[in-house]
């Protein structure tokens, strides 16, 4: 997708260790017509997986979650990290690494809206490992919906992420911009 | 606006305590078509207040602060509650009490996002004690910027918040459905 690549090029900034800052238009301050932008185009990459659901993670796979499911017109779920007071006990959990704090943090989601008969599409802002979103794909199981694809913006192949996910799961995977490379202060594009 | 209070009375839960779940179509689950026109409703009680960008926190507030966004034609920042890894040191800070918690949450917004010269609409998803929005206000205040307006989804008007904040801002302050009773398990209507 030119237009998420070319404003990555932009404005992203290569932080180091695979860190890669998008803050002032993916995952702090957002663009929200890039986000109209990319919700459609995800929608059109896994249109005829014909999901029912689109499910991501708080806090920053909301935004292209949202998107995407409003061009797919089905609902969104986002999976919780602290259980609100709202959310019954049963909830479907999971763990997945975190990213800030180091250790693990728990997924949940309400089985009152994800459901056996759901068709699942999993949309998140990065791709890198894919730990993530294999929790997410757990959860899916744990419901007895079915997972039908996998759709990020970014991926980051370096680290290995659609390799370990394409080992468990036969749903499609796609990206709309790829890096392969961030060594020496570089983001490095694929093809 | 009709169509949310419409959709509370049918799915709303009063769980006592002051507590409405709205977890299958506003912060769990979300409808993204609810959200769009939600978004759509807010940005014309605000337009003529010209906010260059809208404010939220996470997590609940970032569904309908991106479509207000979205219909307004500005960005929407989103303030963490744990700082990542990519904001600079010297993020404005500041604390709101927590509701699932206990204790209190900081919030966090990045300098590089929130400018001196910008006119800030705070989005919420709901109104209650209007603490987490008053934290959201002072970060305004720490920027330089101006606060024009604050709108929220659901005004819980026995809680008191919106006579807190009209107290500290004069600034319009408008929401979409108003609750003014939720003793004895009802879920009672403004007019």
């Amino acid at each position: 997708m030119q237009e998420l690549r070319d404003r990555i090029a932009r404005e992203g900034r290569n932080l180091g260790r695979g860190i890669l800052k998008v803050d002032s238009f993916i995952n702090h301050q957002v663009d929200a017509h890039l986000m109209m932008s990319v919700g459609r185009d995800l929608a059109r990459l896994f249109s005829n997986a014909h999901p029912t659901k689109v499910l991501t993670a708080e806090i920053s796979g909301i935004a292209p979650a949202l998107t995407t499911a409003l061009a797919l017109d089905v609902p969104v779920i986002y999976a919780r990290k602290t259980r609100p007071v709202t959310m019954p006990d049963d909830a479907y959990r999971d763990e997945a690494p975190s990213h800030t704090k180091g250790g693990s943090v728990e997924l949940l989601v309400s089985p009152e809206v994800l459901l056996p008969g759901d068709r699942v599409l999993i949309i998140d802002d990065f791709l890198a490992s894919g730990r993530t979103i294999a929790a997410l794909a757990r959860l899916v199981g744990q419901s007895g919906a079915t997972l039908v694809g996998i759709g990020t913006l970014i991926e980051k192949s370096f680290e290995g992420g659609r390799a370990f996910l394409a080992s468990q799961y036969a749903v499609p995977i796609g990206s709309l911009v790829t890096i392969t490379d961030m060594r020496d202060g570089q983001i490095v594009f694929g093809e």
